[in-house]
């Protein structure tokens, strides 16, 4: 909990130092919330139920949705960009395995009101910040365009369901079958090289020849083109094209991007975010959206993978009254040290000074104060090193600026 | 969610101040497990449902039980006493009103292996020091005897049965309609009175005379004596005797307390607590154990009853860049100002000095910082206090350091 605690506030501080405020919303939700972003399929995906009140609910698998749903609830006659950010829990019925719980926790925000190229460029820089401001190191990020994909397979006369087959096999990489399925759904051979040649490029330039015809698509080139170009000036490291980001082309439109921590393997993906389309299907007033969500146990075991040296938990300082008589001094001791925020604790089992020494040891404390009539007399205690095994009589009134 | 951050931020302090340590757990456990602490009984108050693999859960209600659980399972080596604390939200499926939601936070902790007086003092000590330090003024602490109140139903004959009808009157101090049922029940009106006095008191001697024959009770008052005068040197104020806190008969035993927040009216109780045996019944071994839980809904209802001043939420600055070619020398500077942690936003909709300054004026920015090419020509940007409109001219290499 430490560990998460320091990267959860870490977080926090990088979505409020970019203006962004934190949002709460219920743990559970209607189920018809979840269907009708992402259609009846995530029914088995999900944690759901039926309340005493007859009521069908799930437990939310993710963050987004019900944040519009609160915004169009809400929301919508604030000020316009909304920096909105959360941190929470979700659910998944799902087989657990590593980097992938049942109960996993998201951090991640929603932009609401502006699609200019600086609105996304700010945004997957604050995604990078966001990770890096964790400790993280090794992280890169990758680009895409929804609008740009979805004209190319216009461009080659693809169908929705056709469309629906390749997906998953550009997903996972898998451009072998992608070119074996093109040829198939009988796509000219120089049109499928050509489009192969763009889900594997790193090339803005390349993508142009292919969708000359649509001018949609060559506004979004010129968004995505000057989004990137501004990425340097936030201090974004290791962001590269790829057009064969895919994930939820049902809401996402436009621009897309993920963030990887390579270490990981095949559960790497830390963050996935983008322009996307829900208020007007939750029954708001369109206005252009995006955001994105980290997997926050997933940034913890990237955090481990890179041997990160968190700070570490220890007490400052513990207190033994060697006998009974001197409980009373003791508790006042403790009283003025925690007053200070100092985090101090005390022997409650009255079980003499080795004993209490060794729990110290065990709990990391790096002091203890060790309180006896003798030095009581002389209005000072004995302060002890726990690693050096040092002892200094300490005068009681200036103990608390050992601390500081 | 700023206020709520603010005062979980305060009590966390509070309880690592006072060496304990968080602990989470999941947000569903088995139904068992809350039948097994409160009975069948518990099964309406809760929001159970069966999973897709046929496992009875329920959305935890309160957090004892699953951090016992969880101590049962993983913790039962560590040294003691051991000292953890929760903040979580929990579901009960209830009526909603006025500081009862039927989601909810919770703020507590359990203190595991200890039961001197002075773990009951600190204990106490604790609850009161959380609540205080989100700035929380008007408390009142009432800590009551369960041994001993048991001790006394023995002596006046009652049987379980008659105990459970009598316990609802004496929570709500209905000491009426209690004098009434013993009467009913054929207690004799000197013991009936004698009783009714216990119930009212708030002197500790009194209790005595009543149990002078059972030692444990003996024993209990000899604890509750010892606790209470070790209260003043943990500086806590207005606590108070009230043997009539019956709460949680089941698994409570020992030294009971609760902290109210007198404005709060009906809904006043902000923190149940005391000793309690749990452990066995979930399969570990027997030891001493106690601890409380806070409402936090009900906190922040306390403090805003008491027109508590949070911290305001203010944005440091936002900067403005008057044209297009302003933009990439603004996302200079912001970006140099967030990565000092300074919280700072940027007109994303490039919509001009009026409207944009309009804006700032919404989103509470203390400042904005004006770039245009006139001053850039300069080194310099335009900083603009948003409240006096006063404006000045600072070079770019002392922009930093105005908020500093």
């Amino acid at each position: 909990m430490q560990k998460r605690r320091y990267a959860e506030d870490a977080m926090r501080t990088v979505f409020q130092s970019f203006g962004y405020q934190e949002i709460q919303t219920p743990t559970f939700e209607t189920l018809e919330l979840f269907t009708a972003k992402s259609g009846e399929g995530i029914i088995d995906e999900l944690y759901s139920f039926t309340d005493k009140g007859g009521r069908e609910l799930a437990l939310r698998p993710e963050l987004t949705a019900p944040v519009m749903r609160f915004y169009v609830e809400k929301l919508q006659m604030e000020a316009k960009p909304l920096k909105l950010f959360y941190f929470g829990n979700c659910f998944r019925y799902d087989r657990p395995q590593k980097g992938r719980y049942r109960e996993f926790w998201q951090a991640g925000c929603e932009l609401v009101g502006t699609d200019t190229p600086e609105s996304y460029a700010e945004l997957i820089s604050l995604a990078y910040a966001v990770l890096r401001k964790t400790g993280l190191k090794d992280i890169t990020i990758n680009i895409g365009n929804l609008t740009i994909l979805s004209s190319i397979f216009t461009k080659l006369n693809l169908s929705k369901d056709q469309q629906q087959d390749l997906i998953p096999l550009i997903d996972k990489a898998q451009f072998d079958d992608v070119e074996k399925m093109l040829q198939q759904f009988g796509v000219p051979q120089e049109d499928t090289k050509k489009f192969l040649d763009i889900l594997q490029t790193t090339d803005i330039k390349k993508l142009s020849s292919f969708v000359q015809h649509d001018a949609q698509a060559q506004q979004e080139i010129d968004l995505l083109t000057t989004t990137i170009n501004l990425l340097p000036l936030f201090n974004v490291k290791n962001y590269c094209l790829k057009m064969s980001i895919v994930r939820g082309l049902d809401y996402y439109k436009g621009i897309v991007f993920e963030i990887d921590a390579p270490n990981l393997g095949a559960e790497k993906q830390l963050c996935g975010g983008g322009a996307y389309e829900l208020i007007p299907l939750f029954g708001g007033r369109e206005t252009p959206t995006a955001g994105f969500a980290i997997g926050f146990d997933r940034t913890l075991l990237a955090l481990e993978t890179e041997k990160y040296a968190f700070p570490s938990s220890t007490l400052t300082t513990y207190v033994i009254p060697v006998n009974e008589a001197a409980i009373e001094q003791s508790f006042t001791i403790v009283q003025q040290l925690r007053s200070k925020n100092i985090a101090t604790d005390i022997d409650l089992l009255r079980r003499g000074i080795r004993k209490a020494l060794k729990y110290a040891s065990s709990i990391n404390a790096k002091t203890a104060i060790i309180v006896g009539p003798q030095e009581l007399k002389q209005d000072a205690v004995m302060l002890r090193d726990m690693k050096s095994g040092k002892q200094e009589l300490v005068k009681l009134s200036t103990l608390p600026k050992k601390f500081q």
